[in-house]
């Protein structure tokens, strides 16, 4: 695929072996001390899109945050472990050569890819009756916070706090979201939209502390068909802690399109301090 | 570890090498094609465990399950891939050898342990008003389903229907439940009681489809200390859905303990038939 969006710049893959991939970092999803999270998830999903033996779509991901990547080259091991008749299990793993010229492990992640049929279906969590995208302003940019700039993001509830007054009262954001410029919605796409949300730590006190997503799994619901009929459309994100407990709190999230379609649930697990 | 629970009898593992352990199916957790999920995870969560070189306690747990283990021995290896300052990152696999020999992978699984420090805390998510368990009637047995005796259940609301009758118009359950005979709680059963619900889309369409877990993750959000704490006290777990859809449905689960300590949350992505 040859496209000139920052997104799939980002994603770049070259292909060294069978599910062994080289790619670089990119200063357009550039996060505080490393790349924005969703965009090294959107990646591990990529390296397994690209995969020769690849069935089905993307079912459930679950990527693990080991240590930041640095400016520069990695490498991405991509391995189907077991391929059923309509199931795969993924074992993925982003590697970087560190200052002594060691391997090191960034990312370890698992997936599972299904070839999926038509069946009973039951949407079961309706969209939330919120005002359209078009009717809410998008937030300005975040200094230091580069990939910030490649989404247009509107929130209905939920904002960052502009007062760090320690007098926060709910962990809930609602918000709309799109590519910056616009993309048409693919996996990748929406495995790091999952992750679109700061911190919940920093609403539920409105405090700024230090916090960094651990482990994040996403569980896909749409098909191909569904993300090609999002297109270029927003999607409406929801997210909410359940528990901040001695240095770590969960983030459950929903992510459904315009027209009210759940395309992705995703929970994570975000390391605070204080 | 010794003791005659047949929980730990079913997790015991011999040591063949470093993270390498041996185990076998135990018919006392029995499922109808393979061991109970649950204790799946538990047996992966107790390699980590045991592992010489394990730092902290566990934070994230992701199990897949790719294929049902057959009645008999199994391998276990566990993998520290890398170890930080407060975290350490999992990587597990479970294999069997099949009918030809070959060694196959049954389950892969990733985790994070952590060392955590006592921080601002906050419970964003009360328990349930709910009976006590001592004013509710335990569950019966369920024939062909062995493991199912290995637990004290009962039920609140949304247990499994009494008449298959295409009816159903919720997915939520709550439940109090314990190990039968008791057993003062710890990592490994508060991961196998995250598993403990029975097929979301048998409650929500009160139809018998085939279904089973493809993939779960736990967040612990207890230390050690509040296990202990916890004993042999009734866990309240509740689930719900949130999405069915061609073949697949989410689920989200809580962990409380008698005092209303949110121990544990859980989500797991399920296959369905029809």
């Amino acid at each position: 695929m040859t496209t000139h969006h920052p997104f799939d710049q980002a994603l770049a893959l070259e292909p060294l072996a069978e599910g062994h991939y080289r790619g670089q970092t990119h200063p357009a999803y550039w996060n505080i001390v490393g790349p924005f999270g969703g965009v090294t998830a959107a990646t591990v999903l990529r390296a397994i899109l690209l995969h020769p033996r690849l069935l089905g779509e993307p079912l459930s991901l679950t990527v693990n945050y080991a240590g930041a990547l640095s400016t520069g080259p990695f490498t991405v091991q991509a391995t189907p472990v077991r391929t059923n008749r309509s199931t795969q299990h993924w074992n993925v793993s982003i590697l970087q050569t560190d200052a002594q010229g060691e391997q090191v492990v960034a990312t370890t992640a698992t997936a599972v890819t299904a070839a999926r049929r038509e069946t009973w279906s039951l949407a079961d969590t309706p969209m939330p009756a919120v005002p359209r995208p078009e009717q809410l302003e998008p937030v300005g940019s975040v200094g230091g916070v580069e990939w910030f700039n490649r989404y247009d993001i509107r929130p209905v509830t939920g904002a960052i706090p502009r007062q760090w007054n320690g007098q926060g009262d709910s962990s809930l954001t609602q918000l709309w979201m799109r590519d910056q410029p616009e993309r048409a919605l693919d996996f990748c796409a929406l495995a790091a939209q999952a992750d679109i949300f700061f911190p919940r730590v920093w609403l539920r006190r409105a405090l700024h502390v230090p916090a960094g997503t651990v482990s994040i799994t996403v569980y896909f619901h749409a098909s191909s068909g569904q993300l090609h009929d999002t297109g270029t459309g927003y999607l409406l994100g929801q997210a909410r802690a359940q528990e901040f407990r001695n240095g770590f709190f969960d983030q459950a999230v929903q992510l459904w399109n315009e027209a009210g379609t759940l395309l992705a649930t995703s929970h994570q697990i975000v390391y605070y301090k204080e």
